[in-house]
């Protein structure tokens, strides 16, 4: 996949650094890219480069931040006693689309993998447990992977919160909305039967 | 699909602004862009600027170029008497891939398509009949897709050209290197029994 052009060349090699994207699929990015007038271009370049000269991590929660505090850290009207635990920043995006958890959040950066090498302490945990005992929490919603190691983090969180005797809770693992029982894995289906839920309370929360 | 800084927002909408991009798969690379130190993140938006900002299209064939001349028009071990036509850049690249070909090319930049509002005025003919008047050129590969507009936009240059009289080709359609039979189309496989060639050739042009 030469092209005669050293800068044609860079920029497909610059594009496939990316995952997902092979050396094809730079090229036809590179090629459009080049289709585009030179101020579009521009635009394209300083938000990449802008990006990341400008975003730190939010000090409270580790949230991505375009200043000290994050927009959810900093916002009036978020339940300043609730927190929920995710691995990561998409976790965050993925739960304020539901729109319907209006607490703070606390990212960890990951979970316990030992497999990886990485442990509680490569993990923002101790920052968790500073903000359980400074910002009077009484809940903790633990929204990560359910995964051995997703878990394993879970587990060793609730080990290290129980001294503090707050809430803690988990996301709901069920059949889907809008899927058909006969799919879903029997693991699922044999947890939303455990964890079935009163009729009433299951046709009030439908939104 | 909202983040909690414009900054990445930005980057996530210049990203999925690229064609087969979405906006989870555009936030999964903004967010691995983050991770990398920030010179990686400016040499990656400097690749793409600077690709806009230095290249153009060669005079001559309309090959994408970083000089007046592409490196293929330029060289003096390509056979100047023999020119490939094709329809886009991205088909020069995957012919000079062959290593099969040691001629020059001409770039028409499209092919005749009534539907799409193209006609021969839209694409470099005019040039190519200007070359084929001045360059001393013995032989034409048309190399276009094999599709109504292509097979359109061949029949149309083998009219404008038949004056000259020099020798027209096209690429050969046949059955893929490594194909089963079953499996190839009846047209294809139609093609390949009329175009048959005679063994020995066969042989002598594996590689």
């Amino acid at each position: 996949m030469e092209s005669s052009s050293k800068y044609l060349q860079n920029a497909v090699d610059a594009l496939s650094s990316l995952p997902g994207i092979g050396r094809k699929t730079a090229m036809r990015l590179a090629l459009h890219i080049l289709n585009r007038s030179e101020e579009e271009v521009a635009d394209f370049a300083n938000a990449v480069a802008e990006m990341k000269a400008h975003i730190q991590f939010c000090k409270k929660c580790f949230n991505l931040s375009d200043g000290e505090l994050c927009a959810v850290c900093s916002s009036p009207k978020r339940d300043r006693n609730m927190l929920c635990v995710v691995e990561d920043i998409r976790d965050i995006i993925a739960i304020e689309a539901t729109h319907q958890y209006f607490g703070r959040y606390h990212v960890l950066g990951g979970v316990i993998s030992p497999m990886d090498g990485i442990g509680p302490s490569d993990l923002h945990i101790e920052e968790l447990l500073v903000r359980v005992k400074d910002e009077n929490i009484t809940e903790i919603l633990m929204a990560l992977s359910t995964t051995l190691e997703g878990d394993t983090t879970s587990y060793y969180l609730s080990k290290r919160l129980s001294e503090f005797g707050i809430t803690l809770t988990t996301i709901a693992r069920g059949v889907s909305v809008g899927d058909n029982l006969e799919y879903a894995d029997e693991i699922t289906l044999g947890k939303s039967i455990v964890h079935r839920v009163p009729y009433e309370t299951s046709i009030n929360s439908q939104n």
